[in-house]
Protein backbone atom coordinates (compact mmCIF):
# COMPACT_ATOMS: atom_id res chain seq x y z
CA UNK A 1 0.00 0.00 0.00
CA UNK A 2 1.55 3.36 -1.31
CA UNK A 3 1.03 6.53 1.34
CA UNK A 4 -1.68 7.73 -1.10
CA UNK A 5 -3.70 5.24 -0.71
CA UNK A 6 -3.36 5.59 3.01
CA UNK A 7 -4.51 9.23 2.69
CA UNK A 8 -7.08 8.49 0.79
CA UNK A 9 -8.59 5.72 2.78
CA UNK A 10 -8.66 8.22 5.91
CA UNK A 11 -12.07 9.84 7.00
CA UNK A 12 -12.43 13.13 4.76
CA UNK A 13 -13.98 14.99 7.41
CA UNK A 14 -12.53 15.41 10.85
CA UNK A 15 -14.52 18.49 12.40
CA UNK A 16 -13.43 18.90 16.07
CA UNK A 17 -10.99 17.26 17.96
CA UNK A 18 -8.84 13.84 17.62
CA UNK A 19 -10.50 11.01 18.86
CA UNK A 20 -9.94 10.17 22.56
CA UNK A 21 -10.66 6.46 23.68
CA UNK A 22 -13.36 6.18 26.06
CA UNK A 23 -13.13 3.81 29.10
CA UNK A 24 -13.85 -0.07 28.70
CA UNK A 25 -17.40 -1.10 28.42
CA UNK A 26 -17.14 -3.31 32.32
CA UNK A 27 -15.32 -0.50 33.86
CA UNK A 28 -17.79 1.64 32.86
CA UNK A 29 -20.38 -0.81 33.79
CA UNK A 30 -18.50 -1.68 37.61
CA UNK A 31 -18.64 2.49 37.68
CA UNK A 32 -22.41 2.79 36.61
CA UNK A 33 -23.41 0.26 39.21
CA UNK A 34 -22.22 2.22 42.30
CA UNK A 35 -23.63 5.55 40.90
CA UNK A 36 -26.71 3.81 39.85
CA UNK A 37 -27.37 2.53 43.46
CA UNK A 38 -26.97 5.96 45.39
CA UNK A 39 -29.53 7.50 42.11
CA UNK A 40 -32.52 6.93 44.40
CA UNK A 41 -33.45 9.26 47.66
CA UNK A 42 -34.13 6.41 49.88
CA UNK A 43 -30.98 5.14 49.50
CA UNK A 44 -29.16 8.11 49.76
CA UNK A 45 -30.80 8.79 52.52
CA UNK A 46 -30.01 5.20 54.21
CA UNK A 47 -26.26 5.41 53.11
CA UNK A 48 -25.98 8.86 54.69
CA UNK A 49 -27.50 7.09 57.80
CA UNK A 50 -25.15 4.51 58.09
CA UNK A 51 -22.25 6.55 57.33
CA UNK A 52 -22.72 8.99 60.15
CA UNK A 53 -23.32 6.66 62.82
CA UNK A 54 -21.06 7.35 65.88
CA UNK A 55 -20.68 3.21 66.15
CA UNK A 56 -19.62 2.61 62.48
CA UNK A 57 -22.92 0.80 61.92
CA UNK A 58 -26.42 0.43 62.02
CA UNK A 59 -29.18 -2.22 62.54
CA UNK A 60 -31.82 -1.96 59.86
CA UNK A 61 -34.37 -1.52 63.31
CA UNK A 62 -32.90 2.29 63.56
CA UNK A 63 -32.97 2.65 59.74
CA UNK A 64 -36.89 2.09 58.81
CA UNK A 65 -38.43 4.69 61.48
CA UNK A 66 -36.22 7.60 59.91
CA UNK A 67 -36.83 7.18 56.23
CA UNK A 68 -40.16 6.44 57.08
CA UNK A 69 -40.21 2.93 55.04
CA UNK A 70 -40.90 -0.30 56.14
CA UNK A 71 -38.28 -3.17 56.73
CA UNK A 72 -39.23 -4.92 53.46
CA UNK A 73 -38.67 -1.64 51.82
CA UNK A 74 -35.60 -0.47 53.25
CA UNK A 75 -34.38 -4.20 53.17
CA UNK A 76 -34.78 -3.84 49.40
CA UNK A 77 -32.70 -0.72 48.96
CA UNK A 78 -29.97 -1.64 51.24
CA UNK A 79 -29.71 -5.13 49.08
CA UNK A 80 -28.75 -2.49 45.95
CA UNK A 81 -25.90 -0.70 48.49
CA UNK A 82 -24.78 -4.49 49.28
CA UNK A 83 -24.48 -5.84 45.82
CA UNK A 84 -22.81 -2.50 44.82
CA UNK A 85 -20.27 -2.76 47.33
CA UNK A 86 -21.30 0.48 49.42
CA UNK A 87 -21.84 -1.45 52.94
CA UNK A 88 -21.54 -4.46 54.34
CA UNK A 89 -23.95 -6.54 55.85
CA UNK A 90 -23.99 -8.27 58.67
CA UNK A 91 -26.64 -10.60 60.52
CA UNK A 92 -27.10 -10.85 64.17
CA UNK A 93 -30.05 -13.11 65.55
CA UNK A 94 -32.89 -11.05 64.57
CA UNK A 95 -31.54 -7.98 63.17
CA UNK A 96 -29.35 -7.22 60.23
CA UNK A 97 -26.27 -4.76 60.71
CA UNK A 98 -24.94 -2.60 57.96
CA UNK A 99 -21.28 -0.70 57.82
CA UNK A 100 -20.25 1.67 55.50
CA UNK A 101 -17.43 0.90 52.76
CA UNK A 102 -17.34 4.03 50.51
CA UNK A 103 -14.16 2.84 48.82
CA UNK A 104 -16.10 1.97 45.58
CA UNK A 105 -17.81 5.28 45.30
CA UNK A 106 -14.45 6.92 46.47
CA UNK A 107 -12.52 5.08 43.66
CA UNK A 108 -15.23 5.86 40.90
CA UNK A 109 -15.05 9.67 41.45
CA UNK A 110 -11.62 9.45 41.72
CA UNK A 111 -11.35 7.70 38.13
CA UNK A 112 -13.97 10.04 36.81
CA UNK A 113 -12.44 13.63 38.35
CA UNK A 114 -9.42 12.90 39.10
CA UNK A 115 -9.10 13.75 42.43
CA UNK B 1 -48.51 13.48 83.55
CA UNK B 2 -45.95 11.63 85.93
CA UNK B 3 -42.96 10.02 85.44
CA UNK B 4 -44.07 6.64 85.96
CA UNK B 5 -46.76 7.77 83.39
CA UNK B 6 -43.87 8.80 80.80
CA UNK B 7 -42.01 6.01 81.08
CA UNK B 8 -45.15 3.63 80.44
CA UNK B 9 -45.37 5.93 77.32
CA UNK B 10 -42.00 5.09 75.82
CA UNK B 11 -41.42 2.56 73.21
CA UNK B 12 -41.07 -0.89 75.00
CA UNK B 13 -38.46 -2.33 72.51
CA UNK B 14 -35.25 -0.32 71.67
CA UNK B 15 -32.98 -3.10 69.99
CA UNK B 16 -30.14 -1.02 69.15
CA UNK B 17 -29.07 2.68 68.69
CA UNK B 18 -30.64 5.58 69.23
CA UNK B 19 -32.30 7.52 66.16
CA UNK B 20 -30.25 9.64 63.82
CA UNK B 21 -31.94 12.06 61.33
CA UNK B 22 -31.29 11.50 57.75
CA UNK B 23 -30.47 14.29 55.01
CA UNK B 24 -33.78 16.41 54.18
CA UNK B 25 -35.62 14.94 51.18
CA UNK B 26 -34.93 18.00 49.13
CA UNK B 27 -31.30 17.48 49.29
CA UNK B 28 -31.52 14.36 49.19
CA UNK B 29 -33.12 14.24 45.37
CA UNK B 30 -30.53 16.52 44.54
CA UNK B 31 -27.86 14.11 45.60
CA UNK B 32 -29.34 11.50 44.01
CA UNK B 33 -30.38 13.20 40.81
CA UNK B 34 -26.57 13.41 40.16
CA UNK B 35 -25.67 9.68 41.08
CA UNK B 36 -28.58 8.68 38.86
CA UNK B 37 -27.15 10.62 35.88
CA UNK B 38 -23.79 8.71 35.94
CA UNK B 39 -25.81 5.56 36.86
CA UNK B 40 -25.80 4.23 33.26
CA UNK B 41 -22.92 2.81 31.38
CA UNK B 42 -22.68 5.63 28.16
CA UNK B 43 -23.40 8.22 30.60
CA UNK B 44 -19.93 7.12 32.84
CA UNK B 45 -18.10 6.90 29.34
CA UNK B 46 -19.40 10.07 27.95
CA UNK B 47 -18.34 11.75 31.25
CA UNK B 48 -14.99 10.42 31.15
CA UNK B 49 -14.63 11.34 27.87
CA UNK B 50 -15.66 14.96 28.42
CA UNK B 51 -13.53 15.05 31.31
CA UNK B 52 -10.90 13.82 30.29
CA UNK B 53 -10.62 15.98 27.10
CA UNK B 54 -7.22 18.28 26.97
CA UNK B 55 -8.99 20.95 25.37
CA UNK B 56 -11.65 20.97 28.52
CA UNK B 57 -14.49 20.67 26.16
CA UNK B 58 -15.97 17.95 23.24
CA UNK B 59 -18.12 18.62 20.52
CA UNK B 60 -20.80 16.25 20.44
CA UNK B 61 -19.91 15.02 16.40
CA UNK B 62 -16.22 13.39 18.63
CA UNK B 63 -18.79 11.69 21.24
CA UNK B 64 -20.37 9.66 18.82
CA UNK B 65 -17.75 7.55 17.54
CA UNK B 66 -15.98 6.39 20.91
CA UNK B 67 -19.57 5.16 22.94
CA UNK B 68 -20.80 3.41 19.24
CA UNK B 69 -23.83 5.52 19.75
CA UNK B 70 -26.31 7.77 17.17
CA UNK B 71 -25.98 11.39 17.57
CA UNK B 72 -29.67 11.30 19.10
CA UNK B 73 -29.06 8.97 21.27
CA UNK B 74 -25.89 10.85 22.56
CA UNK B 75 -27.49 13.79 22.39
CA UNK B 76 -29.85 12.30 25.16
CA UNK B 77 -27.53 11.31 27.28
CA UNK B 78 -25.61 14.78 27.44
CA UNK B 79 -28.73 16.37 28.39
CA UNK B 80 -29.51 14.15 31.37
CA UNK B 81 -26.09 15.22 32.72
CA UNK B 82 -26.47 18.74 32.07
CA UNK B 83 -29.52 19.02 33.39
CA UNK B 84 -27.37 17.19 36.41
CA UNK B 85 -25.29 19.80 36.69
CA UNK B 86 -22.27 17.96 35.31
CA UNK B 87 -21.63 19.19 32.19
CA UNK B 88 -22.53 22.18 30.78
CA UNK B 89 -23.56 22.92 26.69
CA UNK B 90 -22.68 25.45 24.33
CA UNK B 91 -24.09 25.70 21.02
CA UNK B 92 -21.44 26.76 17.97
CA UNK B 93 -23.09 26.82 14.60
CA UNK B 94 -23.83 23.24 13.57
CA UNK B 95 -22.14 22.02 17.00
CA UNK B 96 -22.99 21.39 20.17
CA UNK B 97 -19.84 21.40 22.85
CA UNK B 98 -19.93 20.38 26.22
CA UNK B 99 -17.95 20.61 28.99
CA UNK B 100 -17.45 18.95 32.55
CA UNK B 101 -18.53 20.58 35.84
CA UNK B 102 -17.83 17.74 38.28
CA UNK B 103 -18.74 20.39 41.09
CA UNK B 104 -21.55 18.81 41.86
CA UNK B 105 -20.50 15.09 41.85
CA UNK B 106 -17.82 16.40 44.03
CA UNK B 107 -20.02 17.99 46.57
CA UNK B 108 -21.92 15.00 46.82
CA UNK B 109 -19.36 12.39 47.68
CA UNK B 110 -18.03 14.84 50.34
CA UNK B 111 -21.55 15.11 51.78
CA UNK B 112 -21.89 11.39 51.84
CA UNK B 113 -18.22 10.36 52.57
CA UNK B 114 -17.09 13.06 54.83
CA UNK B 115 -14.14 13.63 51.95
Amino acid sequence: MTSSQTIADAPTVACCAPGVQPIGDEHAADLARVFKALGDPARVKLFSLIIASESGEMCVCDLTDPVGLSQPTVSHHMKLLVDAGLVTREQRGRWAYYAPTPGPLLAAVRHLAKQ
